[in-house]
């Protein structure tokens, strides 16, 4: 093909960026790939909307049978979100020997192995860098990695939202509120902050990791997930006096045949590079056994770094650099909970009587160091294991939003 | 090629490293690319040296020619080490038709655009990820970012020695003396550290990826260079009570058609992911105009971390992925010294009568805040850019060895 044709889904944001790199880094892709790259459709749910862009009327559809069934059109560009639909439409189009770039992590996450399986049997490619980590390109590295090196650990600070919030709470010291009305201020946060401030969009994102980094299918439901709600502004305090910072991690690791993945707020020293990470950058630290750890920071979301990353895949395919890699699905690994995770934890009980609750906490065999007693109680735990601490926890019997309690990600901690 | 033949040369630190990796990972490789990658012969000084590595002792020769003129090698595998020799044998084994990989900045760094000119008439890949940076992957990621991106600036933390010995400065309040002999205990510095506290090791590689970045050659002569042996003890106790922490960084910025390269000690907010960047590691950030700044971090050196860029360099060859990579050599585009590189300096001078001095910085017109005075002057200057600073201090006339000066990459600083 010397003439390359996208049809484009979706016309928003992400969509936007897509349509302007191409037009505006037409001699630079063209130099890059020695192909030239046309939008020749682009899907939108009302053709009349001006958005300034200059978009030539007559390549924009609301149907989107005009892109699914045109056989001119080589790559399909999804950026829509949603869940149904786009995969519905990804289906189609792999079907029909179309390759596929998609952005949507809710529809890579669950059908990661069935998509893979459906591109391999037609012959084309599935990229979906921009659904994780937006600019970054940590697919593509990853990719690369586990051609030499076993995976160990995947980690990363995969929601902006969360980490603008929890930056906001340590660095301007607001609360959970102040922090969450700053973000929806400022963009960071949709109206139903739900997705992001209870982990679920991290989660997604650790799952392709996971399942990418170990070669084994890990869904969005083998992620135990915990968001930040229950992190106070008299945590934040606590946390500043032990040099700690709390960023809500994804994390996968792997042992044998069982594997752990998990989105909670963990503590990192305050020197370590993760503390570093602010606002709405992200980052994702990569162990492999021969190349040690590897770390991919930068814009996890915005216009311009994701359209980045989907333009990135859309060359790679030109370049059938897709052709490399095939997803097999190790069924022997089983994801197992968080029981692989293991440290010290931070503690904090509210509007308790600390001696009672020492006396249950010493009654359940949980070693513990007591940071401040009285009517709140801080205690920092031994090294436990996550799945041990969740039981722990449930023994306790706390009232809900009464307490918080988050895995410790230091070696410097001393009980 | 259904068998892919390696021949290496060099079979120290790197070159056992890359032979273990190819004998121990075998079925991952064969997997990763659908072919067998064998080492068929492997040059050593001295072949009756056992190397506890088993390598079958009739692929060692201590003959170059061996492998040279060996038509059924494909690729040459070049971590020996020096310049001269090295070049030679790159330079014919291009013209020969083999592809290359080699981890030798001290030749890629001035032969850049010849050796890509080579490459590219003979149809082969010359590929050289392990030569910045170690297992980092940023060369590979530069190649990715620049096919979309107009890059601005790269910035990197290049050199494992310096940062070790900056590291153990600060945290744990070494003198420079007593940080490098640690450096040489750990065997993080040669006998001979000049290569590495003076920069040039690490001038080299912003070099490259200056190069890479701009599309445009800039040679090691074009990196204005300053190590670190000015640092006192006393300045790292004033870059605590900054919350600044100096760290040895390669720069490079382009505006218009000139460019600026340089290694110098930068001070850095002690907040900023550099500043975490501790030890031996290494980190790289890029900026471009759509995908804003990534940041690549990990080992900048050790066997197998090196190894492993040698690896994935060679699994490119082999999946034909250096094809779309070509360097061309935009001559429009003049290094010009350090000039667009601008900041508020910290300056130090001591054994100095600080009334008279400062009455000199005055008459220069530099202006600034005094930090302390006394028998030890230090100040803050205004934003100032480097190539007047230089000029700034050479009118000063201070008396070598008693002074110290560092940029301060930060938008905290108030004078």
């Amino acid at each position: 093909m010397v003439m390359v044709k996208v049809g484009l889904l979706g016309l928003g944001t992400v969509g936007s960026g897509v349509y302007e790199i191409l037009r505006d880094k037409k001699e630079s892709l063209k130099k890059a790939t020695g192909k030239n790259i046309e939008i020749s459709k682009i899907l939108v749910r009302d053709k009349s909307k001006d958005r300034g862009l200059g978009v030539d009327p007559s390549i924009l559809t609301e149907n989107v049978d005009d892109i699914l069934n045109d056989s001119s059109i080589d790559i399909l560009v999804e950026v829509l979100g949603g869940i149904e639909l786009p995969y519905e439409y990804i289906i189609k189009s792999l079907r029909s020997g179309k390759h596929v770039v998609t952005a949507n992590k809710a529809v890579i996450s669950p059908y990661l192995d069935e998509l893979h399986k459906l591109a391999d049997e037609n012959n084309v490619g599935l990229l979906y860098e921009a659904s994780v980590a937006g600019g970054i390109p940590v697919i593509k590295g990853l990719k690369d990695i586990i051609k030499i090196n076993s995976v160990s650990n995947i980690k990363g600070i995969l929601n902006g939202t969360t980490n603008f919030i929890l930056s906001k709470m340590y660095d301007e010291d607001l609360s959970f509120d102040e922090a969450l009305s700053l973000a929806h201020k400022y963009g960071y946060a949709e109206a139903d902050p739900t997705d992001d401030i209870e982990g679920f969009d991290a989660a997604r994102k650790i799952s392709i990791l996971a399942s990418l980094g170990f070669g084994a299918h890990v869904g969005f439901d083998d992620v135990v997930c915990r968001g930040i709600t229950s992190v106070s502004a008299s945590d934040i305090k606590n946390f500043k006096d032990l040099s700690l910072v709390p960023k809500l991690i994804g994390s996968a690791t792997i042992a044998g045949n069982e594997c752990s993945a998990s989105v909670e707020p963990l503590l990192v020293d305050d020197s370590a590079p993760f503390a570093s990470v602010k606002d709405a950058f992200n980052i994702v630290s990569i162990e492999g056994d021969i190349v040690d750890e590897l770390q991919f920071y930068g814009r996890g979301a915005g216009k311009n770094p994701t359209a980045n990353a989907v333009v990135t895949d859309i060359l790679d395919i030109v370049l059938e650099n897709y052709k490399e890699y095939s997803f097999t699905n190790n069924t022997d690994i089983k994801p197992s909970g968080s029981k692989l995770f293991k440290g010290n934890y931070y503690m904090r009980v509210s509007n308790v009587n600390s001696d009672k609750l020492l006396n249950s906490i010493n009654d359940i065999g949980l070693n513990h160091k007591v940071i401040s007693s009285g009517h709140e109680l801080v205690i920092l735990t031994e090294k436990i294991d996550s799945e041990s601490m969740e039981s722990m926890i449930a023994k306790l019997n706390l009232p809900k939003g009464s307490f918080c309690y988050l895995r410790i990600e230091s070696e410097n901690v001393n009980i």
